[in-house]
């Protein structure tokens, strides 16, 4: 047996210890020993009940979607990965639907697919896993320190990805100022990966600098404005035509203030869930006018595909090159699990990735 | 001198009969005599005096931006159309934009383009014009009798065009099922575009049926609601995943409702320019996670391209082919111009399309 983070979906703050027999890989698997695992905001939903299912048949499900690991042993079938091999491995995995059966898992049309750690499957924060190589990314071992992040950079880049698919209907499209809403992980790693592309960024957050995500923010030549010291609208007004807008705030008050904020021909891609039943005040007609008139888009954006996680394992190396450690600087906090995995509830000031190393005997 | 209706943009209910010269051609131009011309939401805007510029240096801008005529003549280096030809012509001429630049007017992106009829350059309510042979479009004489909608599919043409360009995103783009909002000329001719394509269409409007425009829906196979009887959202319930949502009315409520009733992968193109400055209260957190979660789709669109309207005569050809004779319902008024022009401020009670008919010598 082995030790795994779980919780009973469904039932607030049930986060507890468990255990679980050592996987054996099938002929197409690998199994693999974790290193770390992310904490993000759905890791905090899931806590707080307000999403996730067990395994059928299951009342408990192993937490984690943002994984590091080393591939231990390998099925006779297996040709990507060996043992040795830093990995990381994607989360959702395929229903029936069309969209799925093309290889879009990632666009579900059916969504009754299962995701590792959120729904209907176990996470990665466990000591092993044992998993299909079509669903693992080899990661360099230049990278160790930072591959954990490849998940949240894959939902990123199937963002901007879909972006530029979209924008094959503008001939003209050569984007060179982006607007980044929210400084957490995504927002942070958004701002890198435009930068990287050479777009003017400017990311917008709550507080005011200096603080951590600004800092790293101003790090990548790109620009922190404080919603507090400046309204977004007035902001906006100073700004070029803004092009592309990625929207991680989970505030639904932003995303519409967004929808005014993206400019003509531009993309605004949303990317937070925002929760809740409230209704907003919002000036309609004027969002209808400026969308006709300026041709924009607006596309909702979740999960990501295969291709996207090796699309950010080579911007995290780019980064590197770009910027040697900053990007590491996006992971404040450490927890050791097993010991530390009460701790997983709290949000820690101040931070802006948690992970968990997951080797309590090293 | 030649007749033509003008008006004083700016002025509300300044619709008057004015005299121009009679143009001549250019080499690479062609002397154009108007038929009849198309009447729609924009013009009535214009006499209200909600926008419009007359051509540079005067004070009345003559109307009229749906048009089909007979070349009368040509300079020596037209080559595309000849003398007995009959042609539409585009309405939009480019600034110097990128995306003008790249031949697509219909997305400038500095909108400082003049536009035939609205804004800086003279429309087609005239006994003649002249114009490039770039922005003639040639009608086969079998379609003399719809040709003058020509314009108004282009802009169906194009919204369904960039719909299916952003959805290169999505490889298992196959829609079956599509809701048009509105019952005008645009939501018709939507409704036969989609239904000529082999698609489920339901449009909805405001009034129950019997009425002509629901007549004509049901003739090409699609089905009518009227939201007085049954609510959209109701509506939205009962039909399977909607891939994709042409909003026709005018009105910002419905535009948030279409928001809502969008589908899994699913479009919804934004075609009508809304008014005034009012609030709505909305349903923020519920649009922006609908729109994660299913990777959904807005989009606005505005004007049409050239290629839009080479794809409307196709069309139009093809409707004949399916529903021989249905089209040229759409054309419920028609007025005797000159003489009429002070009645193209009234919009008919029951009526779809007004024209007027540019022949009083005849």
């Amino acid at each position: 047996m082995m030790p795994a983070i779980a919780i009973y979906p469904g039932m607030r703050g049930s986060v507890h210890l468990s255990e679980l027999p050592v996987p054996a890989p099938g002929p197409t698997e690998a199994l693999v020993r974790v290193r770390r695992v992310g904490v993000c905001g759905t890791d905090r939903e899931l806590i707080e009940a307000k999403l996730g299912r067990p395994p059928a048949g299951l009342s408990e499900l192993v937490l984690g979607h943002e994984v590091l690991g080393v591939v231990e042993a390998v099925g006779d079938a297996v040709r990507s990965v060996k043992p040795g091999d830093l990995v990381t491995a994607t989360v959702r995995r395929p229903d029936g639907c069309p969209a799925c059966q093309a290889g879009q898992p990632d666009l579900c049309l059916w969504r009754q697919y299962m995701e590792r750690g959120i729904v209907g499957a176990h996470g990665y924060m466990v000591e092993r896993f044992a998993e299909d190589e079509r669903y693992l990314i080899p990661v360099p071992a230049a990278l160790e320190s930072v591959g954990v992040l490849v998940e949240p950079l894959s939902v990123v880049e199937k963002a901007v990805r879909q972006a530029d698919l979209i924008q094959t209907r503008v001939r003209s499209w050569a984007p060179a100022t982006a607007l980044v809403l929210g400084a957490g992980p995504i927002g942070l790693l958004g701002a890198l990966l435009l930068r990287a592309r050479g777009l003017a960024v400017v990311v917008v957050a709550r507080r005011p600098a200096p603080n951590p995500p600004a800092a790293i923010v101003e790090a990548c030549g790109a620009r922190y404005v404080s919603v507090q010291e400046t309204p977004l609208p007035e902001l906006v007004a100073t700004l070029p035509n803004i092009d592309l807008v990625l929207e991680a705030t989970g505030v639904s008050a932003l995303v519409i203030e967004a929808m005014g904020a993206v400019g003509n021909n531009g993309v605004l891609v949303l990317l937070s869930i925002t929760g809740g039943t409230d209704r907003l005040s919002v000036p309609a007609n004027a969002i209808n006018r400026d969308f006709v008139l300026g041709n924009k888009v607006m596309v909702g954006s979740v999960n990501s595909a295969r291709e996207d996680f090796e699309a950010g394992v080579r911007h995290l190396a780019a980064f590197e090159d770009h910027w040697p450690g900053l990007t590491a600087r996006l992971i404040t906090h450490r927890l050791r699990g097993f010991a530390d995995a009460a701790m997983i509830e709290e949000r820690a000031a101040d931070g802006i990735k948690t992970v968990i190393e997951m080797r309590d005997e090293d």
